[in-house]
């Protein structure tokens, strides 16, 4: 029976623990609070103290964590995966970082003898909860085929999409569009209240046509109503348009869109609304609009 | 028998006429040049000299000609629709005009007992011949009920959605939506091929989760392979965003993201590439990249 | 002794038309209020009950109006400037309007022998009253050296920019650069007070090197004072912006810095602050930085 | 007398030691290569064979280098400044580097008993050599009034703008508002000239009024003339608005004009025109034209 590792169980990765437990996995699993371990516990998964813990015996190790430094804490740290690792471990790493962290970490591990994949996700906590997120995955073919059913049982697109890396580098492009979608819908939004448009119909035959996005489909009723529940934050959003930026100027790529976008999302959360659903843009264009 | 008179046989009218002529009406059209008019007749449809014939014994007359001053020659022009309409002529303006013009052609035909509704379109050529097109229809609830079972016959979503020149503003946040999706889809792509990944793989990943859209479905593969065959053409959307920015600055809203891509998509048809698909935006986003 | 008919003193013309009677010159002048035609004959020009009166007997017509239309009405319409002028009358229009419009109009009186000098003007109120405006004339050159002596008594900065229109095209290119270089400032202040530095300081070096511009001359003081008592305000500023977007996008200019700055300005207006001073652009930038 | 150890004798670096010489200064220095260090030694000065040997004796050493690493390796690094300082040490940073960067220099520096202040310059290389640099300075003020007779010997305006860090933030809002002055400026020309319109008469009313600026002054007659020699390169100012971007993502500010105009500058980098002047920017302006 394949053991895993899980590391970091908070909004997204407590219900991905969840799932590998219900499809037959060993979890065990450690977090920096005490509750979400216990909710695992409780749904069939081990409690580990630790990052050490959690290592010594995992064959697997999947990290789920906030930031590329988080990252660097959890797997180069004193006393963390590299120092803990079985050898022949294979770890995965889904959280959304910057590319060149995730190139630099397989580089650390690849040297002790330690596999790697970044793997991060798209589909939001409820995509965790139903395991029918996108995942986008980096490393070496072969790994990313000891990896596929594990990803499976958390995910409905699993797609192997490159190098050590490639994940990272899909993930900011899927960052780069969500937000700039976003921003359209609330602009054609704005624009369409503004001329007295039956909105509920205005909606469903953009979505119909070639204006038709995943945001008109989820998203756009919510935005009418102003429900900027999260979902996923602007915070969030801000981190991950810093990582596109940085990496476009890397690569020396033109974003005109992405660069104003990013000023837009930067603009919420230095106004104290990043904590607002990233559909919250919706807000800025219509204070700009004087309405 | 319902007799309709079709005015502008082109690229979309041609098909919408001849998909009329399926569907069991009597369509009597006229064009600037004869070969489209020899078309429809092929199809079984009538022929007609000129706007004064087309329309002097028709029912509902359609028109669907290129821009706003097109739509005032062919309606209030000296031989034109009004001068020549049946009592209760039913006008459905299928053109994607100002919402100005659309209200003030409403406003002149109705002070002579002409109804007029605002139909603007989108779908594309294919969309016309395989009669999927979407329709948003601005006018009278009463006069969208008559025209309903028309529309059906060349469009798939047909939607009244608010009173005169409200389609033409629904159209116009379709083009606003359109144009921001093709440049953000065009920064992904130069991107991601930037940092070497598995395009098809990344195209296929980023199309199932949140930054999923119509763009990535249907244009993806031929901007992967630089074929910007039109479809529809840049220097037609450069119109369109005419329209937008005239309507946004009227109702003083803000749309930063449709500003910038207006800029880019103006930039294209002054460089002489005003004949490539609207997906040619990805052109513009490579060489700004240097690539 | 050259009679000057002069039309339109408001917070422009006023003082520009006390100028001239300074000058020596016999003015006579209309406007829609009262006020400031006794203004006028106080400063001992002549008083006219209108178009036709202040036109009949002139052989300088001034007018300086608000927009395009104010313009076509005053000259072209039924008791207008060219209904009532002299022959070999030379109308200078001070007023800032579209090109396009400045050049019909000298095609339509150029057709009833009246010459027309298009003749812009910047430097604000205060530039009007201290007679130091600059002023970007477009027209013939025989008819610029017969206006020459008369705008040297309202301007410092009188220069012959081109043909009819010319001088509206400067004045739209003046008004792109104030209202960019404008925000710029307002960016960088914002910018440098969120670090902490001496503010005082900062404008000094900054205005000392390849940074300095006339807006952190007159203006960055006030701005650091939050003080934006008008000066020229971001209404009518938005109304030059209009004309700007225009005219490049009917030569097909690519303004990227223009197309973002018009959207500031259309906000500040769409908020309700179009009676600011254009430097109330500040007031934008530190909202979206939530300061 | 004292002694300034130069480190650093580049295109800035050369001249401004050679002032110092000429205002009677010892001045030791050293570089990379050896040409620079014979010429200042042809000059008056003395040769040092690197950063150990030109910090030794020195009362005072100023660095100028051109990025955040090299500064680090230079007064950091195993045979540094900081290794090799005499107690009382004044080190001037005039590089042009991340404000962060500077901050954590002199806390380094401090801790060892050597006073630091950033001291980055504005100007070009015809200020340095000309000795009318413009300099903000960043550090204590008791530090500023030793460092104030030096600085004066190679710069016209010496300002001490505040804390350690404040220069370099002052020298980024320089940078910010350079590039987007030289912007605006472009797109101005190309709009005039695509209007026909006398280009050197319209430069000097445009100079002569609020949209006066010192790129019109200094840089448009080359601009006109398409003469991009440097100057000061894009590949630098490029730098520069990287840092820009980096501190106002820090401190949450705003700079939606700084966000356009630094993806125009990285377009140039990108495609291969990064060692023009930045003026060259109207290269970009005019393709996108299609002129």
């Amino acid at each position: 029976m394949t053991t895993i590792g899980f590391i970091g169980l908070g909004i997204m990765g407590g219900p991905m623990a969840a799932n590998l437990v219900k499809a037959g996995y060993d979890v065990v699993g450690c977090n920096l609070t005490q509750p979400p371990v216990d909710r695992l516990v409780a749904a069939g998964g081990r409690a580990a103290s630790g990052i050490a813990e959690a290592t010594r015996d995992a064959d697997i190790v999947i990290t789920m964590v906030p930031d590329s430094p988080d990252v660097e804490d959890a797997v180069l740290g004193d006393d963390g995966v590299l120092a803990n690792a079985k050898p022949g471990l294979l770890l995965i790493d889904c959280s959304s970082i910057r590319p060149a962290t995730s190139r630099a970490v397989a580089e650390a591990a690849v040297a002790q003898g330690v596999r790697v994949l970044d793997a991060p996700v798209s589909g939001g906590e409820q995509g965790a909860i139903d395991a029918t997120l996108s995942i986008m995955v980096g490393g070496e073919a072969s790994d990313f085929e000891t990896a596929k059913p594990i990803l499976d049982a958390v995910g409905k697109t699993v797609v192997h999409v490159g190098p050590h890396g490639a994940g990272q580098t899909v993930k900011a492009a899927n960052q780069l569009i969500v937000a700039g979608t976003i921003e359209l819908v609330a602009e054609a939004i704005v624009f369409l209240e503004a001329h007295g448009v039956d909105m509920d119909a205005a909606i469903k035959v953009l979505a119909g046509g070639l204006a038709g996005n995943a945001i008109l489909d989820r998203k756009a009723a919510n935005m009418l109503k102003r429900d900027f529940t999260p979902g996923f934050r602007l915070s969030l959003h801000h981190k991950d348009l810093g990582i596109v930026q940085a990496a476009a100027r890397d690569a020396g790529v033109a974003i005109p869109l992405g660069a104003v976008v990013s000023q837009l999302v930067a603009s919420m959360v230095a106004r104290g609304d990043g904590s607002l659903d990233h559909s919250g843009l919706l807000k800025l264009v219509q204070e700009l609009s004087g309405r």
